[in-house]
């Protein structure tokens, strides 16, 4: 685990702009309130529950930001419509927020992308404009963004991570004897969003971790560097948690709320989505994408700090809860898992 | 559609003796309260949903009778332990249920089951004895039961029906505005369970329907013929809706609760499965196995009575939820559905 260093600029009680309770409400029509479900689990001393955004409307917490940015638009920047620039869930949720409130939104995906994420947008509804790859869509996106449309960060923006912080939000409701929390990190939106909402809910003797892939860390740089750190190499195949870098908001908020970040490899990472999405006693098998594993194979493969385990025991287990943040594998990648 | 004669022999107002809010009681701290989704129609006239017994624990509604009668045992029984014969998810169920509660079981189950369902009995804990087929495993299961296991049935037990209907009670609670109900039948636990408990807590302004396989019609049978009829031929491959005649006291209570029973046959039966199995636009794609989506192919197959639709209009939908109850598909048959 990387320690975050004690050095935040603000401290959590700061950020007084961002309200899960209103975002929250302003979504709870359009937004399933997902089970927190008892995962498999080796270490008897580990009560671990799931919050399974898998379920959630287009297959991933993305619709909850999406939803909620839609929801906050002026009447004139509705006319404007939206975009975004995505490879993946966040432009699947963008169109489908947008198609319902009426709004346009054109998502920019680079070329590359899987076909079955390019068809997913096309078919709810979003006008899909292909780039060369992630940084030219970058490029075309804010092209797009200075012609009109209102661009909707998939992370860095506080209307993202307050929808993103209701998945904390709603942790802390349904389970208040939380100990420890785990939830993924791509660019940072679920990630300060819910560990702020966490804070908020339950002050600090919640204990709160992210989790990135160590092929892309790029949350735990940018904590060590106080600032975004655009990472030199990616080398994690984990589709979903990496960006070129996390978000400047998003590394201030989560300087201020995180205990640490684990980072483990995609091995670990692709045998703990391997596990839920086979059944098991007591687990009920899942359509869970690698990415949205990541915070609970930080669990299975026991980078919790020993210390928190001290003294724990099968009758009075620490409880832990992570954030499975995500359902749309790639087909075949998900039934190569299932059967192998 | 077939129409329930109009010859019950007793009111829905009877059997005082199912208790399903004690039921509900009993098994709260076991059972998941599983999540009512808006699922794919095609006909903007319905709002549809779906009760996701896929996702509750074991796969299937069954856990919730395996939980209750395993409550409901005195301590004498409770040392005699429980026996059953079951080639699928009531097995499961029970292994689980009365290894959480510290009870001996015994699942016995025809030597051809699947490899996987015999195996997940063990996982669970449960002793499995091999018969010969179904019959013989009914013979050897009343063995076992004189010889002092406490015989649990699989839908024709007031403690199975008890629980199962828990399930129509939390439609009723999550969606008191319900207009049509259409719940899948095997032996009649989870349709006489949660017709009655409909009935009680929603009276007769709903309607609601059972759904079996045309190729195993054993209520549409028993209901004509007012008591259980063995089927001369059973021709569905939905596994898990076919026993060889529905229960006696499940027969009884449906005469007095359902509107009529459809019989999609086994190609609709699995193109809705195949629907559930994959994502599309507002639809995430969950683990579903044939048997599990019999009511909702009933509904996608446009069965629901014209009648019922006249008038409605997108604005002012049909309010219709669908039991998707069971998650259990065999591993290749799943994999086909995902991606044929």
């Amino acid at each position: 685990m990387s320690e975050v260093p004690a050095s935040a600029s603000q401290p959590w009680t700061a950020f007084e702009e961002i309200d899960f309770h209103a975002a929250a409400q302003r979504i709870a029509s359009q937004i399933l309130r997902t089970p927190l479900l008892r995962l498999p689990c080796d270490d008897p001393r580990i009560d671990l529950r799931g919050k399974m955004e898998n379920l959630q409307v287009t297959g991933a917490f993305k619709a909850r930001g999406a939803c909620n940015n839609i929801a906050k638009l002026s009447p004139e920047e509705r006319q404007r419509g939206v975009v975004a620039s995505s490879s993946g869930n966040h432009g699947r949720a963008l169109a489908w927020a947008a198609k319902q409130a009426g709004v346009a939104a054109t998502i920019v995906m680079p070329k590359d992308a899987y076909p079955n994420k390019i068809e997913a947008c096309r078919a709810e509804g979003a006008e899909v404009v292909l780039a060369e790859d992630r940084f030219d869509a970058d490029v075309v996106t804010a092209r797009l963004a200075a012609e009109g449309r209102v661009l909707i960060h998939p992370y860095d923006r506080d209307g993202t991570i307050e929808g993103a912080g209701t998945v904390g939000l709603e942790i802390a409701q349904a389970w208040p004897e939380v100990e420890v929390v785990v939830i993924c990190v791509g660019g940072g939106g679920l990630s300060a969003g819910s560990s702020l909402a966490l804070r908020r809910e339950l002050g600090t003797r919640v204990r709160i971790f992210g989790a990135e892939p160590i092929g892309s860390a790029s949350m735990r740089d940018g904590l060590a560097a106080g600032k975004p750190v655009v990472l030199e190499e990616i080398t994690t195949q984990v589709q979903g948690l990496c960006p070129p870098q996390s978000g400047a908001r998003n590394i201030a908020i989560c300087a201020s709320t995180l205990d640490g970040v684990f980072t483990p490899d995609d091995a670990i990472i692709f045998a703990a989505q391997r596990r839920l999405v086979r059944s098991e006693p007591g687990w009920q098998a899942q359509i869970v994408e690698p990415a949205g594993a990541c915070a609970y194979s930080a669990v299975l493969s026991d980078m919790l700090p020993q210390s928190l385990l001290a003294g724990r025991t099968a009758q009075d287990p620490l409880r832990v809860a992570v954030t499975i943040s995500g359902g749309n594998p790639d087909p075949a990648q998900l039934v190569a898992a299932q059967l192998d």
